[in-house]
């Protein structure tokens, strides 16, 4: 179940303190020029080093360990991987009987009936989504022309994210945030009913991403609120412009063509410097913990480039299923 | 595409106005009680009659065509299905060259070169739901003794939904609402890290429901402005019990054993008496809609059973993996 | 697991003596003509009734019960169906404790923990391989302008099928048989390595029929005893075209556009007039079985076309991943 | 399409001179002890060294790069992984204009456009086996107390291999050869009708391994020319025993407990010293063809390791698939 899509399919693998990282992706075209460069951008966006991310030093780079030959996709599956060089294990022994609140210590150890690898929270880490972001990468040349962005809007409830983070920094605290991604220029007819709708794709992929509680498309929650007057976006052109875009682009979990727009909510970083009051699974009673090591006071800072890539993952595996029934269009 | 689930697959079949529409389920167990009349509590509650809801009359009654031999499910393939009685395709036939805005008419017209069946929005119509409501006792059944229950708590922005409904079917208009769904006593462990969390499980299957804008889970889209401080639910005993809920019953994607928390947002109904205008693909021009017929003035009323049977579809799916790869917990 | 295919997508249903037989079909592509008409060729091919085969009268013809509107696939699932009118439970009630050997009684028992519609062979019968030809029918049309024909070329281990099938039926039993198979103008490129090559999607179809128990692609199973030298094919000319076909058509798993070729061999039916000796479980004793009812002496006599259908779904849906990943070729 | 399987999920990635060729593993129940030294015994056997069998030398040793923790699976994917060392592109340069016969150069060049790795054939090299390989071991593990072993039975159509081989090695020429397969003390009721019954499973992960020509269940192409009182298998007791086992151990495509016996058609090596003619796509005319480089004599030598690779991880499949509807059996 560690894998997504359907045709485009991508599988992700490692540990946070393990001796390697990285990612499987088949169903990749040939013909794609790709060098370990391309993915520096994009995979260090999801690095950071921004004030509110973790220090945590990692070269990240990505050996390129098959489907490539001569600098160019073959078709053959892709095998991306970075090594972990900053591994420190020591930080994390003392959870194994006191599980983190927010985090998944106490679901992985009861799920692998205690053989989990908890250091840095193991397979479970934020590190892992590296190999999303890899195949993001790649996703996103399937994709051309359009182009996914995506960007965080809110930190904390408000719009002043420098000073949601400084604020949270000063207490030992954690802030969430919201993103927003947008992919303009979209393809057409993605999207297939009853099961595999765009938004099922997309949020699918999404929620893979730790941390995420929500995700909206278009008008989202407000929508609720909305009539159906309002609600309606009415064709304008023979394109299938609409004169407003409350559908995100979405009709019947179909692209019309329009911009695709969602929003996902983050929630603020599990670990805190702040201390925590909770169970003791050893000693069987309530104790304070003190959560040590490197952490990020707004993860939601590195989150954006993950949101593009899971929506571009999605994006492409829904692209070659279209192609797939109904052939190359226009 | 039209499947959902990895071991328990769902699979729906059926247009507003063709012959039958059904759903066929395969992986169920062996050994389960099952007559027609076990479906029509759920599928009452999907069609509604009461204000506000679509005037349309079906019997909705299931055919049992297999899987169930004298009474009780057999281990083969369970195909339900009922015949569409009360079908009016004149009422739709304008609106192949004037695609209604909110709808899925125009994306379905490109995405199938023309072939739809677009009588009454065809296999986009929420009538199709009744198959995913029939799966979706079965599911209930298997989850045992975990209690799936949504219910709308507000609509049109307002939590007195009856006076909302009135305002806007004096109106002529829609509304839409917020469905919450609750899964008490859920199986702990259920979720699979990376890409088959619970949260994946449940969006991808909800968002197959039409009209869904947007998901969230426990604390949701209030997470953004929260701090770590505030969101982390402290673990009180052994059992993994915590204090506050803000993760949803769920932790790094694995249910944690608390009651599972999340919200649907479902935008207003598209039909709506009142005029509107929107472009005529036909003469190339913006025209006058007037959209006759039968619509829900509010469709989240009916939604609430739909979103229970698309979340236990999802849960039964993760139970049997769970159990497929860890085997039977104690 | 009753669904055979990654994006051309067929699920079959139904018992033997229950209501209904069926197949659903997702992933047919918009725009195909098709009536019930196209079907009744195929189907009666598989229905037979020429000497040695079983007498059982089935009109066999299918209900389009959705995903063709005015004549024409739409896109949407597509659900065949056929009433079972001719049930006679009666003639199988005593093999639950004896179960027939060659049968799936016993399996059916143990597996479903005694809750298989055992009537007929219930969901285990050859009746249910009718929605695997009228899939097929769909199948070949996609393959267009490949041809799929198989024929028997053997039965009881001669080539006078004729005669095998009269000596068998003056003795009360049944012979098996030989069917080869062969796809002429066939889609070069399809087969996707390494875990999707043709034979693997052929093999995994054909093998979901009943009765078989072996297969071979090209020289087949006479490739143990052959020398590289003469197994070799040599190219010919720049089609791609061999001077000899050993191969089958198939290279690395990849269709290399000369006709495709595999031979599949059918057991006799396991259903004899013959006495048999078996155990009796529930008198815990060797008792004498003797099988009434209707049966086919030579089931291989009926299977061409079943067969047929497996390499056409199959081809089908290799057909469309090529298409997914490569786009449309030439 | 590189992954087999729908729970316990194995993806083989890598080319023959690429940097490296591995396997990523889904779905391997945590607590399993794990040492590299665990996959020593079969890989050497697929490696080989005897007369032969191609000189090529690789260390071959696995990296364990995730999913295992302390020396214990943790139930998070298994990355294993083994660098090439012994690289020679040089060897295979020549043959992109001139497709060696019976391999897969000419598909390969025609499928991925002329982007494939060619050398030493690519992804489609034996090489490639070394993950079907490793994922075996554990498969094999997951199944025990079930024993998996094959052996190779025939060569070049007779019983002394040994000579078989000398005599082709003499004339520069190669042999095929037959494998036997048996699974002793397997688990009864694996296998899903309709469409993933057991012959299904084996024969689609077997014909994934390159030089696989036909498979054949129990009787297999025999019982063409057998009657059905001959055929059939009698139960001799309350086990399920049967007095003879033409079904192989599978009856209805589940397994009935008796032993589950297959044979498995290998070509012969389709690299030969002897000359061969064929067409010179890039002169347009025919040839003679020299292969040089380190080529087996006979690749079924190495293949049963590798046929029993793949037996056992579509058993473990099945045996999770089974676990999933019907939980753990007795």
């Amino acid at each position: 179940m560690n894998s997504f899509g359907k045709v485009f399919r991508v599988s992700v693998f490692g540990e946070s303190h393990g001796s390697a990282i990285g990612v499987l992706i088949d169903g990749c075209p040939p013909g794609i020029k790709l060098s370990p460069d391309d993915f520096m951008q994009d995979l260090s966006r999801r690095r950071s080093g921004a004030k509110g991310t973790t220090p945590r030093s990692e070269t990240d780079t990505p050996d390129i360990l098959s489907g490539v030959f001569n600098g160019i996709t073959t078709g053959a599956p892709l095998m991306l991987m970075t090594r972990n060089s900053d591994r420190r294990p020591g930080d994390y022994d003392e959870f194994r009987n006191i599980p983190r609140p927010g985090h998944a210590d106490y679901t992985a150890a009861v799920k692998y009936s205690g053989f989990a690898d908890m250091r840095g929270s193991g397979h479970f880490s934020g590190r892992i989504t590296w190999g999303l972001v890899a195949a993001g990468v790649i996703a996103k040349i399937i994709l051309q022309p359009s182009l996914v962005k995506a960007k965080l809007i809110s930190a904390g409830g408000i719009d002043d994210i420098e000073k949601a983070v400084s604020n949270a920094l000063s207490e030992g605290d954690s802030i969430g945030g919201i993103i927003e991604c947008r992919i303009s220029d979209p393809h057409k007819a993605l999207g297939e009913p009853f099961f595999y709708p765009v938004e099922s794709a997309i949020s699918h992929a999404v929620f893979a991403i730790p941390a995420v509680k929500g995700i909206e498309f278009g008008s989202g929650f407000r929508a609720a609120s909305m009539k159906g007057s309002e609600h309606n976006d009415s064709f304008v052109d023979e394109t299938g412009k609409t004169l407003t875009n409350n559908a995100g682009g979405i009709n019947g979990g179909i692209t019309n063509g329009n911009e695709i727009v969602f929003r996902v909510a983050v929630k603020p970083t599990s670990s805190i410097a702040v201390k925590q009051q909770t169970f003791d699974f050893g000693r069987k009673e309530m104790t304070w913990l003190n959560v040590k090591g490197r952490h990020d006071t707004c993860i939601a800072l590195r989150a954006p480039v993950i949101v593009e890539a899971a929506a571009a993952i999605a994006l492409a595996d829904l692209l070659m299923i279209d192609r797939a029934i109904h052939g190359s269009r226009g």
